[in-house]
């Protein structure tokens, strides 16, 4: 039986950021209630107090569930007898840890949108708080939401590719390919280095690219040359990386992240080749997964074929030929998260098998960031890992 | 702003037919709840009363709200001073009719699953207990509601493609291409007569590639020649269909569509020909649209890109790049019966453009059921619409 | 040892037809060039002399070798004793005839263009000159010459598909689709049922996709019925038909022929499904050959894999990745052809796996052409083949 | 008119390598053969005395023109009448500087195989040798003849991408993802350092994704850091290469090379992205091009379409839609080589527009090898160029 019918007892989730317009915190209120896991209760949708309370009257929110300020939500909603159980952070990235923090220490688990935060020392901050508290801390990598991703990684753990030599992975968009225009509230946070941390394109996108070819192959990094740019005049931050993996056991890659590969639009793109076969899956048709072996045909695997294994194919809801996209992805790891959440309720341990970035991770994140913008100053030296 | 902006007021919404285990009942709740304008709140999720108990509970329905018989519930719901506004129905085809009726004529808004009915005397039936009621009546052709289908429409309706001379529309699919098992569900009353009504295959999917064929280009049919067969021993209805298409003005089309086209998965595609430029669309790769002129390059247009129409961009949720798939084309119809039902609400006319399939179109698709089947039944012999 | 390597002994060709600025006859000089086993040596190359003249010096010919009409060609190459061996007829459709016939009854190896003849009494009469002759005909139908072809018709025979149930065939193109420049000679013949014949899109490439789904599966054809339509205004000859076609032991089948699929290009496509997998094939991607399995994930199998069969690999001079295309598909029916002539040169019959199109096939061919004609003439009621 | 037509004086053509069993030898007889400008009529096709008589014999070259040793070749060709023009050079890259020194020295046009050879040092003899000859010196690097190739580097140059920020450029392939079987005389060769010289990707591709990406874009190399592998145990050459470009004027790139990358075949693509647009390329479906603008729909352009440049439509044969393929693009190096020789023959300027890779091109190919060999050995180091 699917896991995807609709269950008693929702969690009660509130959000922090995501105010009107913002298009994250949409997303993760679209992605928490596809599976009816969630109801989205309480929030703090903007660091002004207008704009928070305008936002959260939009969404629907009971006025007294309506927050100007994130520890005061914390604070309340902690002594609420039906307070949150959870809240997403949906802020930009120099707010992840204060915010975080005043969740994890009253015990609300936080499901925090992905870099983990803007810099090394705000991560291993982060990493400490979510260590000390008892509750559960996960970071939204969408991206190893996709059952082809699943697929992909069950298939390479089971050696289907023999042994891992090449990583080639990229992340390309165009949307930063000129000066953002001045209400662009996305594009204005991501390029100021006080809100986005050390990273431009390398934080905001990288990361990702980063994740998923750790995610999908298990291999460990040993060490990064990275080659940062700023195309755009006046820019600050890095808006294209060029960089070189090493990976303990031999395995070599490449990652490219951009976000002035003009006309690309969010092209996430991995391909892993090994001592058999190779395999290659692109963001932006999610829904197939390519094995290519030696010298031989190619296999186009759809989501949801029988063929596929049973972890691929319990995070899909329809047969194959009827397309899956970016918010089915996001709301398997909220579905996660749920059945995480669920356990942690009665006390069970975490099942195995589930989809769920772990703040560990997201500290590997900022320290890709981080070694990146090192080995670049350094004129793409190796930087170990 | 956008319109999936959570808005207060939530639909109060129930379901017949959808018990644990069926697919579409399912993706019907799915889709409602994407956007967050219905609250799914009563149901008679099978014509079993322990399977109704049992699926309501599954799916967290208080147990008050639980029906064994949709007549009941239609009576009771009618009462309630929080009763359900609207109801989706997402029976075996030849119990639309029945279970519609009972809520259209006590005012409750109806939401049916295709086709209309199994036979033309019941689609006419249902269309006078619509045109008597004053509720609203939408009919789930799922597949005009994805953007790129939005985008086609425009763009015709535009002039862009000139005069159109040619259709060719195919909705192939492989999973009854032998005798299903027969714990099969999905495949045992789709294959039945009583239950699936005069159509197989020209019944569950050629309406489908009739109406989109019918709402992409405005055209309006004349007549039709279709050749049907059922491959599989022993099957009582068609799984494949052959149709010849002539439309008003001088259009000519062809449509094929088929359960027994092994290999392929849920192959909707639609193009079309004018005297300036073509267009091509395919549903398992939903968000780019080509368009070809006459001697010049194609045109990919993805999903959300500036150029593309205000009509096809306030249906999509997120930037181009990030995939959306069935689910949120299916939830495009539900918040477009959303918002009809939110003006019905406060007496005001439906807004224009909704994206809305009507009883009337419903008639159409079962009247398409009943060309083809009594043109094949005459050897191919053309039949006027 | 590949077949394709150099061969002593070069083949002494003529042709007929292919004056300067005409298409075909230069991709026949190319193509019968490619492989190295024809060397052109005299030319009728046009019906006007001062044409005929310039295009033979044009292409080098030996002045005393260029004919202003091909009579007096066949007559004089037959005595000499260094004459042409074999004829290419690249001529409009209705010189086919006259041409063929006079290098036939003197012994001279007939390769001709497709459709075989403008009328099915002309290929009769074709088909009778061309069995009492000694010599070979071959009549060019490219696309069965692509090695991904060899490898579909390969697959099919061995069983690989199961019992085909289904065919679906289609030829699209864009370049009649407004009426011609008066000077574009390619087109100007091809409308004109004086030198095109009874078919306009079906004899020009209708007679293409018929003939390909008859080689690819093998299946005997019993009925057509079709819809032949005109869309240019003024124009004598179909541009478009849709055609129903039964084929013996119950397979069915649609084939759409198109002059005016505006934007589409050369776009011959094959699809056939049988009660175990499918295949797809499209010749503006044909290095691929695309196998699916009822169910299962798709196979992507390249010109020239290991896996391929020896049939088709002996038509591939390169390893996969570095595509073949047009030009390949025809060089292969000439070197079949030299083949052919090479065993005839030493009184040896004709080995086994030829791909060679007979003049029974090229009268076949013309009967679809005339079937499509009286079907659609008897409004697409359904004719016997 | 196109320059494809049949031209009397086809030029004499000799071969040095390329003896029975060689693939590039015999791909590049098909491609001077394919647009009928040259005659082979000698060789020296093996350094093994019996195998050079066996192959000339095979290829059907007049006995007294087959050669043991291509100094004799050289020798006699040149006192001869009819002696030949030009010469192929198709051995092993270490014997590229002897043998073509020969011809060159003599006044004979040398078409030598890529890439030009296999040390820095020879390299520079070569370019001496070339430099001092009256003789004509062209390099096949194949993929700069496709048309497509020759659009985009037409559009570029027009400006359509505006400022060059970024080129991605690959060639993967898998063949030599084992050690290969020792009869296996391509293999062999190409991982001896004896006879391929200092790279083995890098030599023997690389050079061909460099070449493609300086020749499209125009920039001028600043620097590279590479890091080469040889994956296979035993490997004394590189197998797999990852580099980082630096270009005069800012632009940045990465290069991967790979023979061992499982399940590509001849994966040759490059990407170029500036401040207005980006464009795409791939050779495995070399007949489009994708231009993708900044935010706006991605163009798919057809070879021989009429909105493509003059110059790369020059360079087809047959209409959009008819694919053109490696061994085309092959034929447009030779045609160009017989243009330039043409012209040379009657003491002519060599027109404006041909592609024709020259000796200092091949140079810089092999500079590249030996600043990645170089770069590697100190660790990725950046290299100068």
């Amino acid at each position: 039986m699917s896991r995807f019918a609709d269950r008693k007892g929702p969690i009660r989730l509130g959000m922090v950021g995501g105010g009107t317009g913002a298009m994250i915190g949409a997303v993760h209120r679209t992605a928490a209630r596809l599976d009816g896991h969630f109801d989205l209760v309480a929030g703090a949708l903007s660091s002004t107090p207008e704009r928070a309370q305008a936002s959260g009257a939009d969404i629907g929110l009971d006025p007294s569930r309506i927050y100007d300020d994130f520890t005061e939500m914390a604070k309340r909603e902690a002594r609420l007898k039906d307070g949150i159980e959870a809240v997403a952070i949906v802020t930009p990235n120099h707010m992840h840890l204060p915010a975080a923090r005043e969740f994890l220490k009253r015990g609300i688990h936080v499901i925090c949108d992905k870099p983990l935060t803007g810099t090394l020392a705000d991560a291993k901050k982060l990493q400490s708080a979510a260590d000390k508290s008892g509750a559960l801390f996960m970071l939204t990598h969408t991206y190893v939401g996709y059952p082809m991703v699943v697929e992909a990684r069950t298939r390479i753990a089971a050696g289907e590719l023999g042994d891992i030599r090449l990583v080639q992975v990229e992340y390309a968009q165009d949307w930063l390919s000129t000066a953002p225009a001045p209400d662009n509230k996305q594009a204005d946070w991501r390029t100021d280095p006080a809100r986005s941390g050390a990273g431009g394109a390398t934080g905001d996108i990288g990361t990702h690219a980063w994740h998923l070819a750790r995610h999908i192959t298990g291999l460990q990094p040993e060490a990064l040359a990275a080659d940062l740019q700023a195309f755009v005049p006046g820019r600050a931050l890095d808006d294209n990386a060029h960089v070189l993996m090493r990976f303990e056991g031999g395995a070599r890659g490449m990652l490219w992240c951009s976000q002035v590969a003009a006309g690309l639009e969010n092209g996430l793109r991995i391909r892993v080749f090994g001592t058999k076969a190779g395999l290659s899956w692109a963001q932006e048709h999610p829904n197939h997964l390519t094995i290519t072996p030696i010298g031989g045909a190619a296999q186009v695997i759809t989501r949801g074929l029988a063929e596929t294994s049973q972890a691929s194919r319990q995070r899909t809801r329809i047969p194959p030929g009827h397309p899956e996209g970016y918010f089915e992805a996001f709301a398997n790891l909220y579905t996660d998260a749920a059945t995480a959440i669920r356990a942690h309720r009665v006390g069970e341990p975490l099942p195995d098998g589930l989809i769920f970035p772990t703040v560990a991770e997201g500290v590997e994140g900022v320290a890709f960031v981080d070694a990146c913008v090192r080995s670049s100053k350094r004129n793409a030296a190796w930087v170990t890992l």
